[in-house]
């Protein structure tokens, strides 16, 4: 089981806009730029956030992408949602209908318990990732990134900002 | 993200095979045949529970397959690990050391803060997987599986066990 590497892309590239001064933007370039990770599939997964409503795409030539919302309404799960889809873990193909012991397809009208105890495991895992929100990814930093990488962000940032 | 459709495959098989009297097996073609799925596909799944000691394999012309652990002691985790592996679904690629804001690998030795979130949903995910075994999954089936399957289960086994 793996979960796609635009995830983690994505929500670095999150945390990173949420530093911006307020109605600033950065271009899919800039912000693979900063990643060290190819525009062109980064854009790709930038358009699916902002298909989700968590960025925005602002046009012109100071346009690039912004947090559509503040970001305490942006959890983790908003993020693999718009990259991954929501289709669970587990898919049942209802085996159970099928062979020598098979009754007609009305007969199972209540989930198979073995799915249930897969779909109770995406439920602990969504309900992980939605109480995670890119606020308190963001609260962590001046514990968990080196004082020396988040003065290298913001000159960074004040460069090519401008 | 997608869980291998042999998770669900073997997890059929090792409840049938929690029905078995003891030191009764049935071989790969048996499975296959009261779960309606290809048998070739199915023995590559079969040969890996073997080696996570959770299935055994018993040569011979009555040989087979049967449990190799009381239910009590397989847990939907163990199948998934067998078949799946043990990898995380969400694979840090350590995105931050790249760019321009990056440090020297040695100043990178606590973990991410988004990767220790990531951490935290798949610690959730395995939880609940951890909490549920075959015992409880056979526990429900006088409530979930319809009688009327049951009974022509019991009657197939009785069949092909002679």
């Amino acid at each position: 089981m793996k979960m796609s590497g635009g995830v983690e892309w994505s929500v670095h590239c999150l945390s990173l806009l949420a530093s911006l001064p307020p109605d600033r933007t950065l271009s899919a370039k800039r912000l693979a730029e900063f990643h060290g990770i190819p525009a062109a599939y980064l854009t790709k997964h930038l358009q699916a956030l902002v298909r989700d409503n968590i960025l925005e795409s602002i046009p012109g030539p100071r346009g690039g992408f912004r947090l559509s919302r503040a970001t305490e309404q942006i959890t983790l799960l908003d993020v693999v949602d718009a990259i991954d889809g929501k289709r669970p873990a587990f898919r049942c193909s209802e085996i159970r209908q099928r062979g020598p012991s098979a009754l007609g397809s009305k007969c199972y009208r209540r989930p198979c318990g073995i799915a249930a105890a897969f779909a109770n495991a995406d439920a602990a895992w969504r309900g992980s990732l939605m109480n995670c929100t890119l606020s308190d990814l963001i609260a962590e930093i001046p514990e968990k990134v080196d004082p020396r990488q988040q003065k290298k962000s913001a000159a960074w940032l004040k460069k090519v900002l401008g």
